[in-house]
C-alpha cells in the first residue's frame, strides 16, 4: 500500500481554508480564539466538524463526556482503529492553532484518501478530545485522562467552572453528550499532529519535530521565611532578610535548568515578597519552581539539587526554607514502533527534521498509557502559543499534515 | 546653674506610671497602642497632656493644626523658648513608647525642675506634634513639617485619611485648633529622646545613643522587563527572563548596603513577578529599593552602584531595566552646639554610649531646618516598633530622661 500512496500530498488549500474557516467560531478581534470548552462557540465548531467528517463519508459519534469520533472504515474489520487526535477547544485569548491541526488535519487526511481512492487496512478515527485546556474546567486534558483511566468519568462530570457551572451540565446544555463510554477500547495506534508552542524549530530552522516523549514536570512551592525589620533602622550585619535568600535561590533555580542543555528545564514563575512596604525587610517570600525533565530519575535530580543548595542558603543566611511537592507528572515516552513511523517518513518525504521532546501537555499523555502513541510537532511563529497571536504558516500547516497522513500509512502498512 | 542641679535626677518610677497611665489611650488587646492622629483615642490623650502640663505650672496652646505647646517660663524673658518634642500619635499597630517616651520624658522634666525649684534662663517648651506617623494622612511629620516651611498649613489640612476624611475635618473634631499660626517661631533649641526603633544600642548593650544626625533617604521603583513564555517549552538559552535579572539586582542591593559598614543601607521591600502563574517564564517583576547613607554624595554613590550593575546585568540577560526615583530626603547632621550638650551629659552622668545615625524620620528632622536641634536614644527591646510588641524597661526609660533633662540644663547655661 506505501507504493501507490507514496507520491500523495494533502491540498494544502483546502487544509489552509478549514483552518480559516472554523477560526470564525469565537473569534476574538485580536485575531484569536476564545472557545472554552463545551461553550455555545465549541458547540458551533462541533457542529461543523461533526457534518464535514458526515460529508466525509464518516460516521461520527459522541462518547458520554462529549469527545467525538469521527470513523472511515477500513479493509480489515478485526482491526482496532489508528486513531488521529487533538482538541477544538482554546484558551480564554488562545490562537487558531493550538489543537485545532491537529483535528482539522486529520480531516483533510480523510479527504486526501478520499480522493485518492484509497482505503486503509485498520479503520481511521479523528478524535475531537474535550476540554483538553482545561481553561474552563480544570484539570487539563480530562476527556483523554478518562479515555486512558487516569481519572473517571464521574470526576469529569462534577469539575466546575469559575460560575459554578459542572461539566455534566454544560456538556447537556450544547447536547453533545454520547452514549458510549469516555473509557473507550485502545486504538492501534494514536498520532497527534500539533504545533510546538516553544521556539526550537524555528530556531534550528527545520520543518517537522519528530516527538519522542513528553517531559516530566515537578511543581513545587517555596517559602522563605526570615525577620521583619526597618529598613532605615537595622543594620545589614544584624538582618536575616529571606529575599536575598529566595534571590539566591531563583538563581540556583536557573541554573539546575542549564545542568543539562536542551534537556532539562526550571523556572521561578511566581515571586512575591511579604509584607511587601518599601521600607521593611521582608519576612516571608513566596515562590513557585516549575522542573522539567524527559529522563527517569530527572526530577529528582533537579529537585535533590535544589534542596542541597537550599539548605546551604538557609544555613548562610539565618533563613528557614521550606519546599513543598504540589504536583508531579512523570516523563513520557512514546511507542518506539509509531515514532519510527513518523522518522521513516520525514526522511522519506525529504522534511528537515530534528527529534524534540514536548515541553507541554497534550492528549498523547494520557492516550499513550493504554496504545502506541507518537507526536508530530509543526513550528510555530516566534514559539508563541496561548496567545492570540499565535500564527504558522500554510506550507508549516501542510508539512505537518503530509507527515501525519504518511506516518498513519506507514503504520497501517506495517501493522 | 549647671552647678546645683548636677545631682538632679528625674522621677524614674513617676516617669514610667504616666508612660503606663497614658497606655489606656487607645490600648489594644495585645499590649500595644492604636492612637491614630486626631481620632478619639488622640483626643483622650491630649486632654490628659493639657491637664497635666498645667497641672505642672504650664501655659498650654495649640496651633492651627493642633500640635501643642506646654511653655514653663525661664528667668529672661528675651530668650526663645529651648523646646522639646515628640509625638503622642501612634501607628494602627503601634507600641507605647515611639513618640510618646520623648513628650512625657519632657513633662517629667518639668516636673522634676519644679520639685528641686529650679527656673532655667530659657523658657521650655514641651510640644506634641500632631501626626508625625503619618498612618492616617500622609505623609508622615506633617506639622512639624509645617512648623519648619517645608508644607503650608493648607496642604496639611486638606489631606485624606482613607475614609475620606480632611485632617482639617478631624481637627474640628476633636476641638484642638488653635490660633497660633503652625509655622511658628524658632525655638533656641529642639531636643528629642526617642527610641532607637532598631537593634544597634541593644547590640552593643550600651545605655544612650548620641544621635548626630539623620541618614538621608531615597527611594526607587525598578521595572525589569524580558519576555514571558512557557516554561515547559522555552528551552533555558533562548529566554530572556526578568525575575532571573531581578534577582542578581536584589543580591547587588544588598551588596551596596554592605559596601560601608555601619553607614549604608540598602533594602527590597518589594518584590513582584508578572503575570504571577508557575508554569509561565515572567514578563515582568517590579521591585522597590530603599537606599540609606548620612553623608553628603552618599544616597548619589548607592544609586549610581545600582545603576551600573542594573546596565550590565541588563545588558548581559537582554532585559531593558528602568530605575525611577519616587522620593528623597536628604541627610541631616545635627547642631553640634546641642549635640555637644548631649555628649558632654552623657559623659558627666556615666551613662555607656555610642554615637549614632538616626535610620527613621522624626520631627526633629524638621525642626533642624529652622533651630540648632539634636536628639538622643534610647535602646528597645529587639530593636522591634511600629509594633505592639514594642517595649523598653522603666530603668531606659529614666535613663533617656536623665540626659534630655542635663541636655537642656546644659544648653541653656551655656547659650
Amino acid at each position: 500500500m506505501s507504493s501507490p500512496a507514496s507520491n500523495l500530498r494533502i491540498d494544502s488549500d483546502r487544509l489552509w481554508s478549514t483552518l480559516t474557516e472554523t477560526a470564525a467560531f469565537g473569534a476574538t478581534a485580536k485575531g484569536g480564539l476564545c472557545r472554552l470548552a463545551l461553550s455555545e462557540e465549541d458547540a458551533q465548531v462541533r457542529r461543523w466538524f461533526v457534518a464535514a467528517c458526515e460529508a466525509a463519508g464518516c460516521t461520527v459519534r459522541a462518547d458520554e463526556l462529549g469527545s467525538l469520533y469521527a470513523r472511515r472504515e477500513g479493509t480489515d474489520p478485526t482491526l482496532a482503529p489508528i486513531a488521529i487526535g487533538s482538541h477544538l477547544d482554546t484558551q480564554p485569548t488562545g490562537g487558531r492553532f493550538d489543537g485545532i491541526l491537529g483535528v482539522l488535519a486529520g480531516l483533510e487526511l480523510i479527504r486526501t484518501l478520499n480522493d485518492a481512492g484509497l482505503v486503509t487496512r485498520h479503520p481511521i478515527e479523528i478524535v475531537d478530545w474535550t476540554n483538553e485546556e482545561g481553561a474552563r474546567f480544570a484539570p487539563a486534558m480530562l476527556a483523554s485522562g478518562v479515555f486512558a483511566g487516569a481519572f473517571d468519568a464521574d470526576y469529569a462530570r462534577t469539575r466546575t467552572d469559575r460560575d459554578g457551572v459542572s461539566f455534566a451540565d454544560a456538556l447537556n446544555a450544547i447536547g453533545f453528550a454520547g452514549p458510549a463510554p469516555a473509557r473507550g477500547a485502545p486504538p492501534a495506534a494514536y498520532f497527534e499532529l500539533h504545533i510546538e508552542q516553544g521556539p526550537v524549530l524555528e530556531d534550528a530552522g527545520v520543518e517537522i519535530g519528530v516527538v519522542t516523549g513528553v517531559q516530566g514536570v515537578r511543581w513545587l512551592d517555596v517559602t522563605v521565611s526570615g525577620q521583619a525589620c526597618h529598613a532605615g533602622t537595622t543594620p545589614m550585619a544584624l538582618r536575616r532578610d529571606p529575599l536575598q535568600g529566595a534571590a539566591r535561590l531563583a538563581a540556583v533555580v536557573d541554573t539546575i535548568g542549564r545542568s543539562e542543555p536542551g534537556v532539562s528545564l526550571s523556572t521561578v514563575g511566581v515571586f512575591e515578597a511579604f509584607p511587601g512596604s518599601r521600607n521593611t525587610v521582608p519576612e516571608t517570600v513566596r515562590m513557585t519552581v516549575d522542573l522539567r525533565h524527559p529522563g527517569p530519575g530527572g526530577l529528582d535530580r533537579l529537585e535533590g539539587a535544589l534542596r542541597v543548595n537550599a539548605a546551604a542558603i538557609a544555613s548562610d543566611l539565618g533563613l528557614d526554607i521550606d519546599i513543598a511537592e504540589v504536583w508531579t507528572s512523570p516523563p513520557v515516552v512514546f511507542d518506539p514502533a509509531c515514532v519510527g513511523a513518523v522518522h521513516q517518513t520525514v526522511a522519506r518525504l525529504g522534511f528537515t527534521h530534528q527529534d524534540i521532546i514536548s515541553g507541554a501537555g497534550h492528549d498523547a499523555v494520557y492516550v499513550s498509557r493504554v496504545a502506541p502513541a507518537a507526536m508530530i510537532f509543526t513550528p510555530c511563529e516566534g514559539g508563541i502559543s496561548h496567545n492570540e497571536a499565535e500564527n504558522m504558516t500554510p506550507a508549516q500547516a501542510a508539512a505537518g499534515a503530509d507527515v501525519l497522513l504518511h506516518a498513519v500509512l506507514a503504520f497501517d502498512a506495517l501493522s
